[in-house]
């Protein structure tokens, strides 16, 4: 098969190699259940490798080991810290949330399902960058608020809120304020020594490591119900087979993640929005110039459909997602360039890029050099186009 | 480090290189995400990967392709269907559900939770072999009944319940059938086109898969509703970042399985136990001695603590389990022993013995050796050795 550039929400997840060795140990040798701590040696050697990978990616947060929990993912890690705070604090101190409305899919529809079961739900608007209204945050606030969610890094177009800001009006209301970070976990500076936040969702998936684990932080004395019954692993907070090999993965795939990296990736998408821009016609970026992830650049190509210019681009090799990042499937617009305020064509006429270790700036100027060439074939032949002219 | 030899739960927990080597496409060349349908091709193949494993994990239960879905493990699989048909099904029809006192924790802490929640929850009687007790099981449902959950295989004494009376019967009053196969999947014979099963709970842990992924059979039909919430991955039953490489593992771990080494485990299994009673006096076998998973033995030692046996085996490199099969750590006495009608002394007294591929026959005789001295020593010292006297 030939090379694919792979700048799709795939490029970070392919696996490291040295993620790979990392676990290998634990597949093959030291491979006991950690729980079964009583009976014999390798139990504890395996738990204790457990313990070191849950403290070196509490540390990446600040946070200590015993704040740090795994998950099977973010999606868990998110549908925890939501319906976990909803079950602990709802009947207690009251039945009302707010997220905003350009959060990724688990954090939405966990706070729809909440609405259903009674809760009432505020999904609070951004502005054209996709920052949150931090005004209306403050006027939506009450006595019932139990739980604030904004994302940190936006899974479609980058945006990074301001934490800082946003928990500190939360922790004045004494509301507790959960943060999705799968996209910016390692990516961008987050330390709830300094941000007062109270959930922190994280995953291995978007930086080299293995599917299948995430994890959740919490701060100590956060009220929170377990939702995953089982046994009593993750101090109790949620049920089921330790995965040992996966944390050992997670936190390596933490650890691989460096400064220097993170400065190449944000050259490589600052290449790329500024090639586009100079080379490519009716082109909007969406996000925020220079508050997005590393790794993000999404951008919307007028009088063209996002769909035909990712089949495009494969058939010269390279691999990007239109609108929706996790669902392109379901070709409806994404909510999140509707959130900004773009109309249904600019939705449709989007581009996601998303960078990874193993993209280089060569291949950054390649793809733009495509997408130059794909996009004004397009232009020519779309109805769109033509509407144009 | 010296030979180990893993007969504890841990030891179907070992990966099978095979499957790894089946995973490795998946982590470094194909690792798309299978979502992203329209876009490229790479995801398409990735995604068909995914299909593939799906399907032939339905085939391994006589189901079809769109009947399995993908979870994180047992755990969740039984979270998924006892609160998925909870939520579908308690307003609409009842909140009663039935499930046995032996059930493996996410089933019964699942169970208590419900109840937690207004429902009645009934837990079912089993007999000194763990058979439930089918003429309760027919008294305890009502018109308000809408789940029974009874295991396959148990986790801890390794019982088979007979799958097709206990489904017939739940068919008859039209009920919905719930099993947990986590320790029985691949490893003893179950085809939902013979046995009147609506959901089936499977892991790819137990069968020298990776940690980190189960699945969950859903009948066509069966009225369930999605727990975790996210992206409209799993047929919309279960949102959450696909995990392909877990799939295809399993996929892989499960082709592994064959009647043979069936058969091998089932003579190792047998042999251990004809060895103990031969060799060791005043032990119980706790379980059936035919109708129980191959690779399972669960031995209760008089007068000795099975933690101290398993301390002692560990110095001879041997790793057994004691008691509850996932949580030795809480040393509280296992719950399946005192279901089936053991005292204190009998509970703490008990080792679990679980083969996988990787033990041999002169490992099952290595193993009863060791027992035999580890036993006799302890009783001459124990004071529960001495209260014998």
């Amino acid at each position: 098969m030939e090379k694919v550039y792979y700048m799709d929400n795939a490029a970070a997840t392919r696996l490291d190699e040295a993620v790979l060795e990392a676990m290998r140990p634990f597949f093959f040798e030291t491979y006991s259940v950690a729980t079964s701590e009583f009976g014999y040696s390798l139990g504890i050697e395996a738990r204790d490798a457990m313990e070191d990978a849950r403290g070196r990616l509490a540390t990446c947060l600040g946070a200590d080991h015993d704040e740090f929990i795994f998950t099977s993912g973010s999606a868990e890690s998110s549908n925890l810290a939501i319906k976990g705070v909803a079950k602990a604090l709802g009947e207690k101190k009251g039945k009302h949330i707010i997220v905003s409305k350009i959060e990724d899919f688990p954090v939405l529809y966990s706070a729809r399902t909440l609405e259903k079961q009674g809760f009432k739900v505020d999904y609070l608007n951004v502005d054209e960058f996709g920052f949150v209204d931090m005004e209306a945050l403050e006027k939506l606030m009450t006595e019932e608020t139990i739980l604030v969610s904004i994302q940190h890094g936006n899974q479609e177009i980058g945006t990074v809120q301001d934490l800082e800001k946003i928990g500190a009006l939360c922790r004045g209301k004494g509301v507790l304020f959960h943060t999705d970070a799968t996209h910016s976990f390692t990516r961008m500076p987050l330390d709830v020594r300094k941000v007062p936040v109270d959930l922190v969702t994280v995953s291995a998936h978007t930086i080299h490591g293995p599917k299948g684990i995430g994890g959740l932080y919490i701060r100590k004395g956060t009220a929170i119900s377990k939702i995953m019954d089982g046994g009593f692993q993750e101090f109790d907070l949620r049920g089921g087979m330790d995965n040992i090999p996966g944390a050992v993965g997670f936190a390596k795939a933490a650890e691989l993640v460096t400064v220097e990296e993170n400065r190449r990736l944000r050259e490589m998408r600052d290449k790329i929005i500024q090639l586009v821009f100079d080379q490519i016609p009716d082109v909007i970026l969406n996000g925020h110039p220079s508050q997005r992830t590393p790794q993000n650049a999404n951008i919307t190509f007028h009088y063209v459909e996002g769909e035909s210019i990712t089949l495009h681009l494969d058939m010269h090799g390279i691999a990007v997602s239109t609108g929706s990042a996790c669902f392109s499937r379901s070709l409806e617009a994404s909510h999140v360039i509707a959130g900004i305020g773009g109309d249904h064509e600019r939705a449709h006429g989007s581009i996601r890029l998303t960078l990874g270790r193993f993209n280089t700036m060569d291949e950054a100027v390649f793809v733009v050099e495509t997408l130059n060439k794909v996009v004004e074939n397009l232009r020519k032949i779309s109805p769109l186009g033509k509407e144009k002219e």
